[in-house]
């Protein structure tokens, strides 16, 4: 099919993703495995998710007075998740895992992604116990990750508080030492937490034997008071439901309470939830708190926590990207098989004759093909992104610090750029359809408002902007920047030797220099307040050129890995080239200015005025 | 409030509107009437209107077997309506109108749009009712159109059907005379309609005591072939309960039948269905069809059922600025009065500082400017457009004719516009209340679903492109094209007067220049399917300059209306002024190149590479 086929080329053809097996952890693995990885998670995911996506919209979540009631679908798919083995997919063989690498992996669950969003949140349950490999304890991992990994429990991310949503510094649950002898628990040192969480995904159900938040609190100090700021934060496994140091549960439930489910706009087949810790609902041990155990060190919450971030906002910036997929699928199959109007022959239209499929009419290829370009586009971004993390884990010592480098500066817009424009694709897609895309009959509607999540969580389109101008592009003396212009370059030195794309690479070139010229603008004032303002627009135009980049390297790809005459498929993926540059590129500019000229316009209103 | 003042200085300062009140048709008005319209209208749509607007949402219509169910809010939000006097508010006194100019109609819907755009559906029945004023009988008028202004019978129109949306000239609903005495019927020449109609608003409820279809049909040849394309086209009166040429109801239920309720994204407060016409579900005077009666002549359906698409399409527009208009009040409040995160200080932040409201960041300010000038330009481009169908009615020979023709130029950007970027400012408003914009707790993810739609009724983009770079600006030599030239270079020459615009004035003219060259190029192909290729990008550009010539001429308004010190709403609109110059404009760029060039990349990749 479309995506597979898409796929197929970038992870071979590309990005070359068959040449990992030279290194010694991915030997046994080579395009066999892989594809054998992608044909079954193409498979359950056809079976087991996409048929079930509109009812996991229509029956939400709901509370029965004791539990979350969630539709069989649900579980199945779950199940059949676990099962495929794919939360460990990642892992060494010595856990169970797969010791696939994690662009392989990204590529495999996009199908997931596709068929259904919010029926699974198995990324946070992998995420979460890559964290707890990362920065746990021996015994940690057996207990809470190994678990995680073998589908008996899933996991939480809590960081948002309803008074704190972006503002993680104003975190203000607290965690104090449980007892005398609470660093001798063998779990981890133990502590009783109080606070309000906001926002945590999947954080009640039934689909699991227990559930492990990781939460972020703050211990106070001497006094009783809190630190201010992100460097009080600590980072605590609390478990729904105790467990001994075996990881059986040992039939306390802890003191942690669903207070409310979220009614939201889409992402309906996911529980999103409030959740109160240690305020006494479920008392536990004779005293008050939540039971918690600390991961890493004190203080050090924060940095623990941000290592699954990258990882994270790569995985949602797939998320926007398989939606604006799955529209672009539904939109060319109804355009396909959908008769309206005729086409204008010299003489004007023809009235008696038969009506033409709209995808005959050129407004609405040109709405395919946006969807395509955006959609195809945003994919080989963020799979380049997954590549960059197995080269930060597994490749040589130059190289991996050269991709982790290059992954800080491309994750902001990794995430960012499919949130918006794949969900401009989903807005496409609902165009086409006509009055049919807006009624609950066609899918295109749910991907639209599933899609809409996707700028908000895992860090807002503004914060991804302030960490991209105000920290990304500034990093160790703008070694980061000077990176991807190398990256640049070279792509553009490669097309330039393909008679086809020399001219795309001119351009790709030029719209460089103006950001780095424009980045340069950006700070000559001396106050970061004014260089920020601009923020979004700086990262839309930032983002808009690295997608030009992509579009000309695959471009690239496709011409030297085609003969003379290029397939139908080769076609379509120069012509997403071609309509990135000529329909999409020149935006930029717009954008650029504001920044360059340090536009104050909507700081300077006084409030009143608005 | 915010709205009122806005309409205030849009009506009185910079449409002068009180100054109609020197011709006959108004001389009974002025200010102070005017005012007490909007105070009635702004005082029902608070008290009936918005307090039900996600009830509307939630309940939606459902057919139980026999009727049509819809919430009590809405019986009640009708009647008010129907009581205030606006459905016949333009009407002559002599029918229990208030003469009131079209302009200040439309302004007071305002109010009622943006309290709840889908609980009400009057426009409809206004614009039927006029519509018959127009094309019907002294007989129908008074049986139909009087009783649909006196809120006796709601209206609706019935173009689409299942297989024919866009496409009207497939319409093939068919219409034969009723019995050899067809052409005696005192209502009108009698037909018998066979056919169904798709999408049709208000096409069943128990709101009114009968409902009025206006149905396209086509009356079937010698040979028993239906005309093929839209000159085939007539239009009938059919309405759901015969009525006797009194008006009274006969008892007589019509062949007309709720097939289906349509199940849609938002605007749910209004019905939406298909209806059959003559499918013999309710058998009517004993042979088969639904009884129409002819408006018009035979064939000249299209031509009657256009009269009211101008004011339709406006009113459009204006739903779409209303949902953005609500969004960005909602999301200002927001703002105010969430507390999240710090400012920036010469040292970075102050984590102990405490926080801030959310209206004090940059970025949330840029949001929150960006949603009062698209909505606040939208309103005054649909403000101007209403005051332009005065000018025709009412206006001398000359300027009533240039009024025509300059409204025929705006109406699809007056359409258009505010549907794509009112809709941006809800998805703004969405990001500006973060986590909780995407819950159904708060308003604005509704208004969002709802704007939606406003890209597809009444004509969809691609349709209102295609009227506009086909038809419009090249109609009668470019004649239209020159009167807008005209209007813009006046404004351009009045604010390049006024030291503070005369920048923006300079910026106007090249645009404007630029979009005239385009329009030029965009033809020099000799080939139209070429040329409308490119036709939705052509109106992107088009409208944002036209937008661009709006704001100028509000803001040179402003300062022509100001002291020397500018209040503080004086300061608002300014700076939407500017922020339209600095943050959209340039956006024209990248839409008309590809006119220019007569780029063909989307309609040249071949099928099977999409």
């Amino acid at each position: 099919m479309s995506l597979r086929n898409t796929l197929d080329f970038l992870l071979y053809d590309w990005l070359q993703v068959q040449q990992l097996s030279e290194r010694s952890r991915y030997a046994d693995h080579g395009r066999e495995t892989f594809d054998a990885v992608l044909d079954t998670c193409e498979r359950i995911a056809a079976d087991k998710f996409a048929p079930f996506n509109r009812l996991v919209d229509t029956q939400e979540p709901h509370f029965d007075g004791e539990k979350v009631v969630l539709p069989q679908a649900t579980y199945d798919a779950r199940q059949a998740y676990a099962d495929s083995g794919m939360l460990s997919a990642a892992q060494d063989y010595a856990l169970g895992g797969m010791q696939l690498p994690f662009v392989v992996e990204s590529a495999a669950n996009t199908f997931f992604a596709k068929a259904s969003i919010s029926i699974g949140s198995n990324m946070l349950t992998t995420g979460n116990a890559n964290l707890l490999m990362a920065h746990g304890t021996p015994l940690q991992q057996q207990v809470f990750a190994h678990n995680e990994f073998n589908g008996r429990f899933t996991g939480t991310m809590c960081l948002s508080e309803p008074q704190a949503g972006s503002s993680l510094s104003d975190v203000a649950t607290r965690a104090v030492p449980d007892g005398a002898d609470f660093e001798a628990d063998p779990l981890g040192a133990r502590y009783r937490l109080r606070g309000n969480k906001m926002w945590i995904s999947s954080g009640d159900h039934e689909l699991s034997e227990n559930i492990v938040h990781l939460v972020l609190a703050k211990v106070p100090d001497a006094s009783g008071k809190l630190v201010p700021g992100v460097k009080g934060i600590s980072l605590f496994i609390v478990p729904k439901k105790l467990v001994d140091s075996q990881g059986q549960l040992t039939g306390e439930r802890n003191d942690v309470a669903l207070a409310g489910l979220n009614h939201k706009l889409g992402w309906r087949g996911t529980t999103n939830t409030l959740l109160n810790f240690g305020e006494g609902q479920y008392p536990v041990r004779g005293s008050a708190g939540a039971i918690g155990y600390l991961v890493g060190q004190v203080g050090d919450g924060l940095r623990c926590m941000f290592h699954m971030m990258n990882e994270a906002r790569i995985a949602i910036g797939m998320a926007a990207t398989m939606l604006g997929q799955a529209g672009y699928e539904a939109s060319l199959e109804y355009a396909k098989n959908r008769p309206q109007g005729r086409p204008l022959g010299a003489g004007g239209k023809d009235a008696a004759a038969p009506q033409v499929a709209i995808f005959g009419h050129a407004d609405v290829r040109r709405m395919l093909l946006a969807q395509k370009t955006y959609c195809e586009g945003a994919l080989a971004l963020n799979l380049l992104a997954a590549r960059l993390v197995d080269e930060q884990h597994t490749g040589g010592e130059g190289s991996a610090a050269e991709a982790k480098l290059l992954l800080e500066v491309l994750t902001p817009i990794a995430k960012s750029w499919p949130s918006e424009w794949c969900l401009e694709a989903n807005s496409l897609a609902i165009q086409i359809h006509g009055g049919y895309g807006y009624t609950r009959d066609f899918p295109v509607e749910q991907y639209w408002r599933d899609n809409r999540l996707n700028m908000i969580h895992e860090g807002t389109h503004g914060i991804q902007a302030n960490d991209l101008l105000g920290r990304k592009v500034r990093m160790q003396d703008g070694a980061g920047l000077k990176l991807l212009t190398q990256r640049i370059e070279a792509t553009a030195a490669q097309a330039q030797q393909q008679p086809e794309l020399a001219g795309l690479a001119q351009q790709l070139q030029a719209a460089w220099q103006v950001v780095l010229s424009t980045t340069e603008q950006a700070w000559q004032w001396g106050d970061a307040n004014r260089t920020l303002a601009n923020a979004v627009p700086y990262m839309q135009g930032f983002g808009h050129v690295v997608l030009a980049w992509i579009w000309l390297d695959v471009a690239s790809a496709v011409v030297a890995s085609s003969g003379a005459a290029l397939d139908a498929k080769a076609q379509g993926r120069l012509a997403c080239a071609q309509f990135f540059f000529r329909y999409e590129l020149p935006k930029i500019g717009a954008w650029l200015q504001v920044v360059q000229t340090g536009d104050t316009t909507c700081v300077d209103l006084i409030d009143e005025g608005f």
